[in-house]
Order: C-alpha cells, then structure tokens, then sequence
C-alpha cells in the first residue's frame, strides 16, 4: 500500500474496487489495518477486510480485501501529507514481506504503491529509491528499469543526471550494452523478436552531421553491432517523430538518449502516469511511476488508473512467464 | 502558394475554399494560373479564378480565388514531387510580389504556403529559408520566430544546431537578449503583459544543482534580469511540465532551451503542424511549419488545416495591430 502519508492507501482500495470482478488477477494487500479501514472511509469503497498471514488463508471473492496486516502504524496518522521516518519505515517493511512471498512463490507478482524517498532515507535506509530497495531484497545487481505507457515502452540510456554528463554517455559500448539489456527486458516480458526503435541525440538526427556528430560516430555503430549480434534494433530516429510512431505501436520497445526526450513525451501522450517495471529480477515487479501526492491524499479524489494498469501488467507478464498459480 | 512541385497549390485552394464564406477574411493568392487551375481539379474545389494584378482589382465573394498570375510556370510540373530549381525560382518570385504588396500596405498581411529550401538554393538564392528570404526583403535584420500551436507560442533559444553547441548556448546573457525579443514578439502579437514561462535545461530543473547547474548559473539569473526589466518571465520550469501546462494556457509564450526540447513536445500537441510567425518585421507574416510533402502531392489529400490556421493567426495579428484595411 506504500508510504500511509500519500495516496498509497486509497488509490489502492479504489484499484482493487475497480478489479473486484476480474477472476483472472486476484490481490493481497500488504499494509495496516487501521490505515486501510481509513482509506475505505475516505474513498467510499465498501469491503469487508480478510486480515491473512499468507495467500492461502486469502478469499478471492467480490467485495473481500485480502489483508496482510503489519499492524506497523497508527490509523492517525493516515494521509498525514507529510514525510515521517516512521511512514517510511512501515512502507519498506510493506515491501520486504511482499518481496519475500514472491521469492518463496506464494505469490506470482508483486506492485508497488508510492514510497517516498525521503522517508526511507530519514528511517535510516540507504537506498535511492524503490527500485534499487527491491534490486537488494532480491539480491540483483543487473535489473533494467522499463517505463511502459500503453503501447509505449520507454528505456532510458541516462536518466538523472546532468544534460552535460548525459552528453558524454552518448558512447557506442554504452549504447550497445543497454541494447543488449533492452532485448533482453523485452524477451522477459514476452517480445519473442522485440523491435527496438533507437531516437536520435541531435536535432533531425544530427542531419548528415552538420548539427552533431553522435548519431555517426556512435549511435549508428552501437546499433549495426546489435544487428549483428541479432537484436532487431532500428534508427536512429529524429526524437520528435519517434514517439509519435511510437504512439502508433510501431516498436517493442524506444531506447531514449536522455530523461527529458522520454519525460516530455510520456507527460504529454494521455496514457496516465505510466507503470514502471523493473526487468532481470527474480520475481516480477511493477509499480507506478507517479508519486505520493502529498497535497491531495486522504480527499479520496487521487486516481487509481494508474495502479489499475500497474497490477493488470504484472498480472499479464506473469502469465506471458508462465507464473501463474 | 508555395512550391509547385509540393503541396502548396492544393493545400491553398482548399484553405480558400474552407473560408470562402468568412466575410473577416479576404485572401489574394499570388502563383501560376495554370497550376491552381490543376490544384483546383485534384482537389475537387469549384471556383472562378479572377486573375488581377493588384488588391483593387480583387472580387472577395465567396466563389472566387482572386489570383496575382505570374505565368512563371508551365501546368505540366503541378505536383511533380521532385526538387527542381525552376519551381524553386518561382516560389521565390511568389514570395517577392507578396512582400512588395506588403510593404506597400496594399495587403495587411502575408502568408506563405511551403517551399522548398533545397529547390531555392539549386535556384541560386543564398538563403537559409523562407524566414531569412523574407527577412532579406523587408531588409530587417532583428527578428524572432514564433511557433503557434493552438494555445501555445514556442520561442527557441537554439533551434539547427547540435545538442553540444545548444549546452554551449545556455547562457545568461544569451537568455535575457531572448526573453527580451519574446516580450516584444508578444506585445506584437497583443499580448500587452505577456506571461512567459521559461523551461529549464537539465531533468528536473537540475534538481538543485545535483543534475546539472546551468538553472542556477545561468536561467534564473537571466529570467530575474528580465523581471527586473519589466519583463514577466518565470521559471525555470522542469520541460516534461511545462508543455501540459501550456496546453491548459498557463504561459503567453514558452521559451524552449533547444530544438527537440519544443518539438518532441509540438508533435504530441495534436494542434496540427503549427503556424510559425516572425516577428519584428515591418510587415506581418505567417507561414505553415510543415513542408512541401513531396510524397503525396497532386493527390488531393494533404490536409490544409495548418493553412488555415496560418491565415486566421494573420488576419488576427493584423486586425491587432490595427493594421486591416
């Protein structure tokens, strides 16, 4: 359910409302009680609350929430909109107890609602976010972060750093290697021969080099030695048009040079906030790619499409992997 | 109506037929008789052409394309596809006869159909486009474009040159010159206190310096500069926001730190291709930001929306400036 301060809670209770009758993806919460009934009460959503220690004492019924309860925090403190080490706390303790039911199998899939960094950090965590918690709770080092918008897949070869330090990134051997993860992302999430569409550094891709060189000295060669190696890998492509053909399903999977060539993108193609998958580890994760949203939680009005298309996507990957139960 | 051998003419007679009936609108079409007359039967719109040599011999009814002929073309390379210096020649001489009506406050304004640059160049005209023909006839050499989209008006710090020399381009200095020429643009275009929104460079606004520190070198000294001038810019604002809240009218004006930066984000817009205008010229003038579409003209089929468009920007820009006959 994530940090209790956010939106966590309700727009996991809204989600599961909306799922309550699909018979092909059945939820365990992992969270509190008391922070639970309290999100019910705001978003108006009825449910009777199966408090379970594991998947099999569950009752996968319409109008039952299946509860692991941690009992780990106040019902106080619920929606509180600000960051408090002891929120943080419980919400990686949320995702240490669903990490290992996915790890022993109980479950198939596991979803993230928002944590917030700067709760983790101040309960004394040393993790930079979500992502690399659950990389160490499942003990991977090589994982490749996926950001999937309806048709749209998006992989980042940098993402927070600096325009200047992204420039210097742009390097055939970098490139080449997060072609190689892309493929293999993409083949996990069951693109047999996925079709990668590559966007260009430069504006009208360097346009014969009189507007930069990196599309030829180093874009275009990572991506002929991908070919090679037998990734369907294509462009580079002007990154103006690429989304837009993307928009169109025209690839498995875009490889965008930068942050904010993805970011502008993503914010502007009306598919929500995205869900974001984390590739090359031994359980199946998603998450949304939103925050906590300090400023509207606890008014029942935070949008739960979102986590809707974040459990729907770790449900159909577990089936594309032959997980399910 | 542009070059020839593209989409111009079709594009031109439709955008007329369109607005036959707006009686705020009255449109001169300076080209070849021969090839509207082609342009007119692809595309299936029925009208009189009234050839004549100045506004006063002009018939604005609805039913009438009111035609300055300049014979410079045979009708046998309507639509023809292929570059050819001819045609490239002609759409200058197009372009030069609008100016001098401009110029000589016979129209109110001018608007230019595609050209194609490539085609004017094998002309042997040295210029680097449409813009900078124009700027060489009104012997004006202080000017800014404009890019209109819908609600939305983008300025470019940079536009054709490559990412390492855009980084180069972030500069105080650099930035205050332009928030200043915006602010004129706009004061042209009647904005009379116009709100301008600056996005930033780095992903995240460079997150207080930990993913890049131009936002707090450069950007919000030049857009403090500006305030201080008089000038109602504010920001930097993270580029993956900026363009949604432009799209909900939040700025007059946006000013894009470099070229995809802008044009990932107008391409997603779902305004059309955008209407571009100059300003600090002494005439008013707006063309479409698309090409020639060598691909499918003759075919009836482009869409002559952003033409449209691009007429109605004009006739408001003129109207004002209080510049209509």
């Amino acid at each position: 359910m994530g940090d209790a301060a956010g939106i966590g809670p309700e727009i996991t209770v809204k989600a599961l409302d909306v799922l309550k009758d699909s018979s092909d993806l059945d939820v365990l919460v992992v969270g509190d009680s008391g922070i639970i009934q309290k999100a019910l009460d705001v978003s108006g959503v009825t449910c009777r609350i199966n408090r379970c220690e594991s998947a099999e004492q569950a009752e996968f019924a319409s109008g039952t929430l299946n509860l692991v309860d941690l009992e780990n925090l106040s019902e106080n403190i619920f929606a509180k909109g600000e960051v408090d080490p002891a929120i943080g706390k419980a919400a990686v303790e949320y995702t240490e107890v669903a990490v290992k039911m996915a790890l022993a199998g109980e479950v198939d899939a596991i979803v993230s609602a928002p944590v917030n960094k700067e709760a983790v950090h101040l309960a004394g965590y040393d993790f930079a976010g979500g992502t690399e918690l659950i990389a160490h709770l499942t003990k991977c080092e090589n994982f490749a972060m996926v950001l999937i918008l309806g048709p749209i897949r998006l992989f980042y070869l940098t993402n927070h750093v600096s325009m200047r330090e992204a420039l210097e990134k742009v390097k055939k051997d970098i490139i080449i290697k997060k072609l190689r993860s892309m493929n293999e992302a993409l083949t996990e999430m069951g693109f047999a021969e996925a079709q990668i569409g590559v966007a260009a550094f430069n504006p009208h891709c360097g346009e014969g080099g009189a507007m930069g060189r990196e599309e030829i000295d180093e874009i275009s060669p990572a991506i002929e030695e991908a070919q090679r190696e037998g990734i369907n890998a294509q462009g580079p492509f002007p990154a103006d048009t690429i989304f837009v053909r993307g928009k169109e399903g025209a690839f498995d999977g875009i490889l965008c040079m930068y942050h904010d060539q993805g970011n502008i993108a993503l914010k502007l193609l009306d598919f929500g906030a995205g869900v974001t998958f984390i590739a090359g580890l031994p359980i199946i994760r998603t998450s949304v790619a939103h925050g906590t949203a300090y400023d509207i939680a606890g008014q029942g009005i935070a949008s739960e499409d979102t986590l809707v298309a974040a459990l729907k996507t770790a449900a159909e990957i577990a089936r594309k992997k032959g997980r399910v139960h």
